[in-house]
């Protein structure tokens, strides 16, 4: 498989909290022989923990699990494979990590991109739309919202399908 | 009309505050002869007295009207008949009142869908997509929002057809 | 040109924060011979005045810019002519607006639709979509998305043309 084809292959889910984006993008990933489910969630509260075991329940067997919460290009160029679709859940709680943490985010975008340009197998990304709301009183949320929007989009146009879910429903946006 | 006909009746209109959702699923209730306005929405104070005015004086002749603010299902079931169609406004109102009157919502959610799949004729469910911002500051404003999702979810699963309205204009994300 | 087979050529275009609605909006402008940017941004901070750059050198040549952070009927009245797209960037900053200088919204609202259904060319108007968050805490907040929710529904139904965009891609809610 060249480098070129795999272009072809990155899919983004995009779509609100309880959309039935997840469970649409696993959906995806199981038409595929190898599942890698890529976490980005950081095991730092009681909540989020729920979320990861129940995430984990929901997919069941069949799947190994790989932890990103910061290096997510790495674990893209590590685990991407031929006949191994990666699942990354979700972009947004990574942008999140990254703003936490301090780190550059323009540089680690620009990486992410880089490693879906050069993916030897499928991959299937999930990301929150948050820019649908009223407009937050505090700066922060305000340029993390920016932030979340202009990567949907960076990564939107290096896919080559985008689908928009509400209610469990996928809608396309963007199809070969 | 058999139970199991029924089923491809329920409709499930989705959208944002003032996105003309409403005024939409109004319309698909008039293709039938007769029409219960089923309100979820309890008098508590002022500004929601005047949009049940508003909505009420929208909709002109040739509806009644019962309310059910926690008793929804049990509605459905006694006002459900064919050649009549109820329009439920709207599901994430009353789940803000099972919420407020301490319900347990997963049973009340179950008693829904029961009455959906047993309706006699057509019902035409509104809802709100309210998880498309920012995320909430507060734990109790996202457990109402993912509420609000799986409730969108479970409905638009047992639904033969789902609107997404933005703007008035409606889009389709599931028809028969 | 009639003004009755004017009214084809009024585009609304929807979208989220960061959702790429301007440049989408642009690109469509970018089809006619001339366009006349109609800013409705106001200058009064550190943040507008970074953005109002962006858009300008995104934008780049072939451009003229007039600024209508409240006539922005009579700013379509007067720059409108056959052959020159005027974009509208954006209707809920401009909303923004009058509500900030306490003008009468309804009466501005209603010169803004007569001006689009007179206009001798092509107009593009940008806007956010609001409503798809969780139900704000404030009621002034509240207000302001159902005045901007109504906004988008009185444009999109003088409009041909609209569409909604989310990661930089468009979906057709109404097209002739």
């Amino acid at each position: 498989m060249s480098v070129h084809s795999s272009g072809a292959a990155v899919t983004l889910v995009l779509g609100g909290a309880r959309s039935g984006k997840s469970a649409f993008a696993e959906a995806l990933a199981r038409e595929h022989e190898r599942r890698v489910y890529v976490a980005t969630a950081e095991r730092v509260d009681e909540e989020m923990s729920r979320r990861i075991a129940a995430h984990r329940a929901r997919r069941g067997e069949g799947w190994s699990t790989v932890e990103a919460p910061l290096a997510l290009a790495e674990a893209i160029r590590r685990e991407s494979a031929p006949r191994s679709c990666l699942l990354v859940d979700c972009l947004t709680v990574w942008l999140g990590n990254l703003v936490h943490h301090e780190r550059c985010v323009d540089e680690a975008r620009d990486a992410l991109l880089a490693s879906l340009r050069a993916a030897a197998g499928p991959v299937v990304l999930v990301a929150n739309e948050v820019g649908l709301g009223i407009v937050p009183d505090n700066a922060m949320a305000r340029e993390f919202r920016d932030r979340a929007g202009r990567l949907n989009q960076a990564v939107a146009a290096v896919a080559s399908r985008v689908y928009f879910v509400a209610a469990g429903l996928p809608l396309a946006l963007k199809e070969p």
